[in-house]
């Protein structure tokens, strides 16, 4: 087993088993959408024009409301028809980058059916000791429709519509670790990664904000019950091996991990022959 | 201007203008050769194969020191008549990527006219004062073949056959700008970022590793004079504010920046729209 196996996990599209989904007039993909929803798809002729090279959503749905709009009615008849793996009841805003305006907003469980880009949060929680830096490790709750059972970050989530990402990830940090607000606002963003993965819930198309949360020794984070199941203090070096070895870390979440090791110096270019392949690891193309 | 445009300074490569060289009986390409070189190559039949379609190395050429003797043959013949830009004297170990034993080594000079990839060591020598981060930035002498007169790190360096790199940072350092073999050694490597571009001095395939060097508030750096012609203290956002609007620093140094100001907090999604394109911009594929 190798690094490269958990990034390779994180790299699975092959754009040949999607069409492209367009907004009219634009040929440039928004996202990307497989065989089997995209003849779904051909049942709603009113919002989406269907071919083999395309799924596009017409030019008369030319605004934000318009198109959230008429997403938003084809993916209730879904979600009534129980073809929405997990309804959340909760928008993602969709663009083509980070930092531009929305171009419409939708139900964050048919995000992955569309393959558009979505962001996330991730926050590492760290604590320096005389021997190292370790990390706070969560156990996701079996019951999670996303990596059940697996290993995860102190805090995580993915991005809603109409918040800041540091919003966000003070009210996640409550919410999953009991956190409390002032501390969780002293995390300081890192950097990003970015994958598109075939997933059992589609096509994970990210980007993955990394924040550094620095906590005092005598800090706990308190497990909700619910999303987390417990939390437990890793030596980063045995975060390292078991993501080298096994596949327990959630898949985006052993990426993160070796951004934080790389960042901190945990892993040298002159001691690890495979730091090239983790660099490129967390960009589309290197793979 | 945008850090953008500092971005698409450092991925200028068109495929399209080169022709792939390749080691025999292996289709993956070692590097990229533009015309006017290859069928100045084309003179050179006992070594190269040059068609339409590639530059290829035989298979008589089958090992480490075969490889690097007729290659060095060929560049010594073309450096008597004055083709190679600026002859070196010193090795590139020429591989398919970091942590993978050298093919064979080539006259550093000659690396851009291959294409081939090349490592090297990027140094950030910081200070914390309590107004934040301060960088140390130097100014490259008038005279260098490569960048003259730009802003550049506290200490840059291609990476030689044969040493590693720490070594060769710890060696630069004390060469470039005075640093004590022991400061040195307390540089940290904090990741790498990979561009190919096209430079006068010909085809930069490179991954640049990034090394943070903090240092005491009372060391200055000594300027050796002939590389570097002075060194001065610049608070971070200073250098982000030059960045952004000249391209003073030296084309990858700028992208180096930006890997530290993100890595330190200094830029923030919420409030940086081109966060994501310059985490792209660490990538080949990102532009």
């Amino acid at each position: 087993m190798a690094f490269r196996d958990r990034i390779a996990a994180c790299h699975t599209w092959r754009p040949e088993d999607y069409r492209p989904f367009l907004l009219a007039g634009d040929a440039r993909p928004l996202g990307w959408i497989n065989r089997t929803f995209a003849s779904r798809l051909n049942d709603f002729p009113d919002v989406f024009e269907v071919t083999d090279q395309a799924v596009t959503l017409p030019a008369r749905y030319g605004d934000f409301d318009s198109r959230s709009a008429a997403l938003q009615k084809v993916l209730q008849n879904l979600h009534l028809a129980g073809e929405i793996p997990k309804w959340r009841g909760e928008d993602y805003g969709i663009s083509r980058r980070w930092g531009t305006a929305p171009l419409f907003r939708m139900e964050r469980g048919a995000v992955p059916l569309f393959g558009v880009l979505a962001f996330g949060v991730h926050v590492n929680g760290f604590v320096r000791s005389p021997k190292g830096l370790k990390l706070w490790v969560g156990k996701r709750a079996k019951n999670k429709s996303v990596a059940p059972g697996k290993l995860d970050h102190l805090v995580a989530g993915g991005q809603p519509y109409g918040l800041g990402l540091m919003e966000n990830g003070i009210k996640e940090a409550g919410e999953e670790a009991g956190v409390p607000p002032d501390l969780a606002a002293t995390a300081r963003p890192v950097g990003a990664i970015r994958y598109i993965c075939a997933r059992p819930e589609g096509l994970r198309n990210d980007v993955a904000f990394c924040f550094d949360l620095e906590l005092p020794a005598d800090f706990e984070p308190e497990p909700d019950g619910e999303e987390v199941e417990s939390f437990t203090l890793w030596p980063v070096a045995e975060v390292l091996d078991r993501i080298r070895a096994t596949d327990d870390f959630k898949f985006n979440v052993a990426l993160v991990n070796l951004h934080f090791a790389l960042r901190h110096g945990l892993l040298t270019p002159d001691a690890e022959p495979e730091y090239q392949a983790i660099v490129e690891g967390f960009s589309i193309s290197g793979v």
